[in-house]
């Protein structure tokens, strides 16, 4: 669709944008120039989009590799496949060419093409470096932007780094600057003076606690370090503007932005800035509240209007997140976005100081075309452009005698490539306009004509009709708000007694108390145990029940596990608020095992609906085969306190579903979680006696186990419980009339392997986050890194800084990263691997919480023994112990040289190692360059295998039929020489 | 196609028929007449198969219930959904018709009006009854041949029954027939005089033991009977004229016809006969064979010719076992056939009588047309048509003044139920000449007009490229002969000490003789034992050479085991041959082995490549799931010696194919087919150490399972060695690395269940061969018949007669329906279960043989307790006890009431109990109105519940996933932003 544009401004658009394609006078942007690209590799990164990702991956690797001969087998192994093809010859970096014939590589040719490449965008490794490159700017009379580029801050150490970086650049800049010649053009706009000195701010790099979540704790991190920083700026002087990040920290930047220049030191600083981003859905009503502010405030602000440079990434994250999208789905609606936000900039300039980014020859027109409707002189905005980039506008706005400004990226060449790979992707996708210009040579007309949005295609229906619940959005106001409000309503709960759910039963143990692992005084509430006498009458009172349910039609049982979803759907920050209370789990742990709860719910009834139809088996005339599949009765469901309301879920809902009936025994430490689970699924529609709850302790599930009548165990806990189930299990008790089936999931002792070529920013953020959520107390989690030893140093030193940073404490404050372990004696357990490991390894770092509550300190042990107990044991805490590998295959070694086989994970951009993982990381649950925890229901069916667990993988397709019995019925259809007709 | 015919025969062929139909002047047939068909009901019946199907089941079933009100309620089970539809008011027999409109049935109703039905084809219930209406039919013109209708005969007695109404009935005919009228058109043809009586024979009901797989013991045992009766119609006089059977039959028939006649006793007997079917595709040969032969005998013979009345249960048969159809598949082809045979007969009229079965009046004119080519005078042929069916044809050749004979059937209702449905089917079928004459009201030319046969469809390719091994038919003289030659191969090769196959390892155990069951002096041949001490070292072997066959490519795993299949395939006589000198396996039991042994090979074979390929989850982008399968390492394989070819394979092959070493350990009772077995795995490629043989007794089975190393074992065996096993591996071995799987058949304890509605003949065979097929010795073998009251006495007293007739011998010889049990061992025990039947219940039979040799004759104990040990036990022989039940719920409840849930069937007519055996019959596989034995891979997977096994069925799409882990990899595939494009 094309929005009809006033035909007037449309005609000046195209006299404009026909003037400005002179004034570019039939140059090509370095970026398209043989220099490095040959014209095939061109053709072929534009056309050959698995090149296109192999090459630029390589690239962005690259800098990483410090040895040259590595390099050349990583060439080969990003490009040994295609080398072979017929398109081998032309392709490529003119070295990397080399490889299509065979001949030998050089790995430092490889490393210094890139590095030019590099220098194409950056304008310099240091300031120092970059000073006479930017003076050489400022004579051509191209004003600058400098981006300080660097690794995510993961720790408070490089947020500190980074914010005295940015002071040390305004310092030496507005020192150099004083000697230039003036630039009467750049140096003055509609408002006044402009500072020769622009620093662009990543304002995520200025702390590693930058979290919608908590966003007073993000403001005052992020604060503390940027004061300083603002205060140099004023003394420079020099203007400060935000750069704009993911699409879930947007608002909270433009809050630290409108906060923090309202203080009254800051208020009146007249050269701040925020870039606002067009493929964002809500920028325009952004911009209206920023202008509103901007005129409480009476000092004018600089806006920074870009298309938005994060579009791929947080188009992917979303989806892959189920959140609806919050960026326009197509370029050409940014476009018009866009054009609609310059508009309203150039109208609002007398506050504001419009910035317009943009290499698009009709985006410039427009705002040309605009300007002049509007009557207003050229000195009211600047263009921003890319260093590097599109050069033969940069000459035509020059030559039209517009201000302009280049975003010049300083740094290092290794934390530069994520920036270098942005640029190269921004100009070689299929929607890049210099790419539609430069290379496709598009008409003049189709460029500068209006952009036209096409017709929006269906979102992809997901198999099974099957979808992942959403997990909460916190960096949504309301969102926070139901969690704080679910808090403070679990609180007026506390201390309560729960009603049994027993059936009818009265149950005979003691009353349970549950306590908050994070103040151990506080009682969330108590239920009444079962006695072991209990047990047989619970098995008595659910034999009965199971008559009616079993015979329950498939789509009934189906409804109620629907039913269900939709109660906890409902009710999901209750029932992460209990989480919150009960296990002490901060809220987005909380939050996710509640839409796991849900997820199981769900997929197990569309697994069921799917299965539960008789299946036929051949096609043969006179016969007649079906496969039918039936409960196998009893069920006994042992679960644990760790995912308090998900695991618990997925095992009772799958035996209910099929048409078994449950006793459930949830976790003596998680008891109110698991009544709440029962309670739903009671709601829901399960009949009484068809579930019965039995609180209590691992007595309670033994006799439930060896009960003649319990057919089905479904358990998961302990390596040591499980073992002892699945023999106990084994043996016949008099009166049984059917083998036992145990399925039991066990433990984990988890590894990491970060090879030599891992990206070093997300291998530390990984092992992290696998390794301190929840406390450790996940049987996922992560316990064992294993490190290359050429980044052995350096990946323990960040790693250290990052764990150090962790903000530990009270899982109610939604800022907490890491909240208390389960209890006193899961701490005791803990604190003795600790002092184990002191004796066994190298400490690197104890955390220390001095508040009350069992809480455990981030842990990490360096230079372990492969045979060291707490490189063996699981310990279900925050103890880490690393290792160094001397080879891939030295890690894989190590990794898989324990009992354990449940999860793993590899950061690697070596394709050849990450390929040996796939085949040799004995683990059930492989992940690649990212965190080891957190599989989805369907798309990472979960479970190990040697001591980790028995039985099919939970939330996998296999899972429900571990709970039914297989009949095929065959009938002889022929009779008296006759059958039906097929 | 048509053929083109000669322009002035078809020119004849449409004036004759022209004048036929002017004969048949407007009149209807009876079967299309108001008397009991509405013309909705034709309608129906004609356009919805389904109610066709139901209303033709439903007269089939009736005779057999002799309580009315259960009439009822099987009208309402039969017709209550449809009744309750748009249609019910007008369908079907007009008493039936009233469900429609809810009135109260009466079963006296029903039945009599299906008695009406049924005497419009059937000429009387006995031969007196019939004799006056066979006198007014000849008093009308027409001639007969007598059909005695009875029961499938499954017994010498009810053999001898046959032939004694035989001869009763020639007696009594050729006393009556004197007294007639003459008809000079009837008693004399080309060839001389024309016996008044002639009488059709259906020579299976002259033996239970008709099979072409002996052909020699067919011929005896049919011969004994036919003797006397061709004794008595050579007195009468009265022709004889052998009706064609089941397309297996046809050589025998053929075969017994010519040699009996022969006999010079016989050789001079001018009116014996033979019906030959024109739908056979090779009866062209045959009857230019046939007429070879009378030429030698030098005395004519009748040849009737008809197009077949079998086509149907025929082509259903050999589609179900897979074997090429001997039957033209259209009926236009029978159609050209039929008319090419009429040149044939017809010319050779000098040697015999032609005799033409057809209502179809293109058929008549075209006899009459080329008879007139040929010259022959009008009385050297005869039409034949059915008595009830077609009368107006039946009118216009009597007026042409043809000679007409009508088939005509004499006997009790309820046997004559088969050929009642039959004729119905014959009238209502798409292709009938009469229906579209009479119902279609086709035009004369379409009908005149010669048979064009349209192109073939192609077959229906099956699922998964898989197909069934079609079982050997023995009815083809070569595949008889392929087998004696392989006996003969086999015996030559009798007492060899067969080398080891348990890779380079030398085995410490004693030498193993097998020993033939039949003759237990005869040494069969015998293998080195292994001793317990060589089964570490056997492990270790097959652990390293575990290393290269894990990484093997799936695709060349399944290469192996298809060239396994195919080797097995070209030598299955071989193999049969050695089960039968081995296991005393009888021919088929034996055969059905080695299909069944190549079915597994290439099933697995066809899973294993359908599951091997990565499976992707989910599509979210940046995100890449896939779930990998990887063996899970050594696996045990203990096998039993029943299916000591098959059960082997299938545990061996699956373990094998899915990538894991296997250790076999086949029984001890069959060593020499567990060593062929591997002799063809390593020959199709498997490398020496994947697979290692260590024959021996029940030790090493237990040492292999109890090994530290053993991950997987899958047995099939008894329970209670099962249960020990899976206690055993519940227990964690020092050094164990995984949870060990025991995937576990063990026995059954299987009932047929025959309600009052059964059809006894089908029930009675069935039981009969579930429970005495190999000696019982089948996990899935019937030992229990659970009988309804009103058909309990009934039912026992054919079982009896039909165990009694059994032909138990040495399986060698062709014609053994039973042979020995597998040794002294199992014999024994057999015998002490005997003699505990004898205390606890009523001996019905207990069969002798006196041959040396580990024989048990087939024994029937009746009125047993469901309590009795030998209701509850498995036996494991050919004992089966039988219990009266007072209703199907009663029924199925003695059925579920043991610890084994296997195999499980009902005989019965009744879609109420049919429905209730589908909900409530608990076992694994339960088969409809079809023997319990025999389940073929894919399209009925095997296994049981209960303490009958734990695992997945075999031959089924779960069954390869228990000797795998299943692997999930993740992906993070988002780089710097961009993920590869999907």
């Amino acid at each position: 669709m094309t929005v009809a544009a006033s035909p007037e401004l449309e005609s000046s658009v195209r006299q404009i944008g026909e003037e400005l394609a002179r004034l570019s006078g039939g140059q090509s942007p370095t970026l398209f120039e043989r220099r490095w690209w040959s014209q095939a590799a061109i053709n072929l990164a534009m056309h050959n989009l698995d090149f296109k990702t192999q090459l630029f991956r390589f690239i962005d690797m690259l800098p990483t590799i410090t040895d040259d001969q590595r390099v050349v087998t990583l060439a080969q192994e990003y490009f040994g496949a295609m080398a072979g093809q017929a398109f081998g010859l032309g392709w490529g970096l003119k070295a990397l060419a080399a490889t299509g014939v065979g001949a030998r590589l050089s790995g430092h040719a490889i490393r210094a093409q890139v590095e030019q490449m590099a220098r194409t965008f950056i304008a310099g490794s240091s300031i120092a470096d970059a000073t006479p490159g930017l003076q050489h700017l400022w004579s051509e009379g191209k004003a600058w932007s400098i981006d300080l580029l660097g690794e995510a801050t993961i720790s408070d150490h490089e947020a500190d780094r980074y914010r005295d970086r940015c002071l040390e650049a305004l310092e030496m800049l507005s020192q150099v600057v004083q000697t230039w010649e003036p630039a009467p053009l750049l140096e003055h706009d509609h408002l006044g003076p402009v500072p020769r000195v622009q620093l662009s701010l990543k304002i995520s790099a200025l702390s590693p606690h930058l979290d919608p979540i908590d966003p007073e704790g993000s403001f005052q991190s992020v604060a503390r370090r940027l004061r300083p920083i603002v205060e140099a700026a004023m003394r420079a002087p020099a203007s400060l503007i935000f750069d704009m990040e993911q699409a879930e920290t947007k608002d909270l930047l433009v809050a630290i932005f409108t906060r923090l220049f309202m203080e009254p030191p800051y208020r009146t600083f007249p050269h701040a800035g925020l870039a606002i981003q067009a493929y964002h859905r809500a920028t325009a009503p952004d911009v209206e509240a920023l202008l509103a502010w901007v005129r409480r405030r009476e000092v004018p602000i600089t806006l920074r209007l870009v298309k938005g440079a994060y579009w791929d990434s947080d188009t992917i994250r979303y989806r892959q997140r189920g959140w609806p999208l919050p960026l326009f789905e197509q370029k050409a609606e940014t476009d018009r976005n866009y054009e609609a936000l310059v508009r309203t900039l150039l109208e609002a300039s007398t506050v504001i100081r419009p910035a317009f980014g943009t290499h698009n020859l009709r985006t410039l027109a427009y705002i040309e075309s605009v300007a002049q409707q509007l009557g207003l002189t050229s000195s009211t905005w600047e263009y921003q452009m890319i260093f590097g980039m599109a050069e033969p506008f940069q000459e035509a706005v020059l030559r039209r005698g517009r201000r302009l400004r280049l975003y010049a990226p300083v740094g290092e060449l290794l934390p530069g490539m994520a920036y270098l790979v942005r640029r190269l992707l921004e100009n070689t996708s299929n929607e890049s306009f210099l790419r539609k210009e430069f290379v496709e040579s598009q008409s003049l007309t189709t460029l500068l004509s209006p952009p036209a949005v096409p017709t929006q295609v269906d979102a992809v229906l997901t198999p099974q009709g099957f979808r992942n619940e959403p997990l909460a959005d916190f960096s949504n106001p309301e969102t926070r708000s139901a969690m704080e409000k679910a808090i403070r309503n679990v609180r007026e709960r506390l201390g309560q007694r729960w009603p049994s759910l027993a059936g009818d039963l009265t149950l005979s143990g003691p009353p349970l108390f549950s306590y908050n692992p994070s103040r151990p005084d506080e009682i969330v509430g108590s239920v009444q145990a079962a006695g072991e006498a209990d047990v047989r009458a619970a098995i008595r009172l659910a034999g009965e029940a199971w008559r009616g349910w079993r015979v329950l039609s498939a789509v009934r049982r189906v409804e109620i596990l629907r039913k269900a979803a939709a109660l906890m759907r409902s009710r999901r920050e209750t029932l992460a608020a209990w989480e919150v209370l009960e296990c002490g789990k901060p809220w987005r742990e909380a939050d996710a095992d509640v839409t796991e709860a849900i997820d199981f719910l769900e997929f197990y009834a569309a697994e069921w609906a799917r299965i539960s139809t008789p299946q036929r088996l051949g096609h043969e005339p006179g016969e007649l085969n079906h496969r039918l599949l039936d409960p196998r009765g009893m069920t006994a469901v042992i679960a644990p306190w760790n995912f308090p309301l998900a695991i618990p879920t997925g095992m009772v809902s799958a035996a209910l579903v099929t048409g078994n009936s449950v006793i459930f025994k949830p976790s003596e430490r998680s008891p109110l979680i698991g009544q709440l689970l029962v309670e739903t699924l009671l709601e829901a529609g399960v009949p009484k006696g068809v579930l019965v709850c039995l609180p209590g302790g691992p007595e309670i599930g033994r006799t439930l186990a060896q009960h003649p009548d319990m057919v089905t165990i479904a358990f998961t806990g302990s390596k040591r419980v499980g073992l002892d189930l699945l023999r106990q299990a084994a043996t016949v008790a008099p009166g049984q009339r059917m083998v036992k089936r145990v399925i039991a999931e066990m433990g984990g002792k988890n590894a990491i392997i970060i090879d030599e070529t891992a990206d070093l920013d997300e291998a530390v953020g990984g092992v992290v986050a696998s390794s301190t959520g929840y406390s450790g107390q996940k049987c996922s989690a992560c316990s064992r890194a294993i490190v290359h030893e050429a980044v052995y140093d350096l990946f323990l030193a960040r790693l250290r800084e990052a764990i150090a940073s962790l903000r530990v404490g009270n899982p109610e404050d939604p800022g907490t990263q890491m909240g208390p372990v389960i209890d006193e004696r899961a701490q005791a357990a803990i604190l003795d691997y600790i002092k184990l490991g002191s004796q066994e390894a190298r400490l690197v770092i104890e955390g220390r919480v001095t508040q009350p509550g069992w809480y455990i300190g981030p842990t990490v042990f360096a230079d372990v023994a492969p045979t060291a107990r707490i490189a063996q044991e699981e310990i279900f805490g925050p103890v880490l112990a690393v290792f160094k590998a001397d080879s891939f295959e030295d890690a894989l070694r190590i990794a898989n040289a324990t009992d354990y086989a449940l999860t793993g994970g590899v950061y690697s951009r070596s394709p050849a190692n990450l390929e040996l993982a796939r085949e040799r990381f004995d683990v059930g649950n492989l992940y690649l360059n990212r965190p080891i925890t957190g599989a989805l229901v369907y798309r990472q069916p979960f479970g190990g295998h040697r001591f980790s667990g028995v039985g099919a993988k939970t939330g996998g397709e296999e899972y429900l039929m571990q709970f039914v019995i297989s009949r095929v019925i065959s009938e002889q259809t022929l009779r008296r020489g006759f059958a039906p007709a097929e």
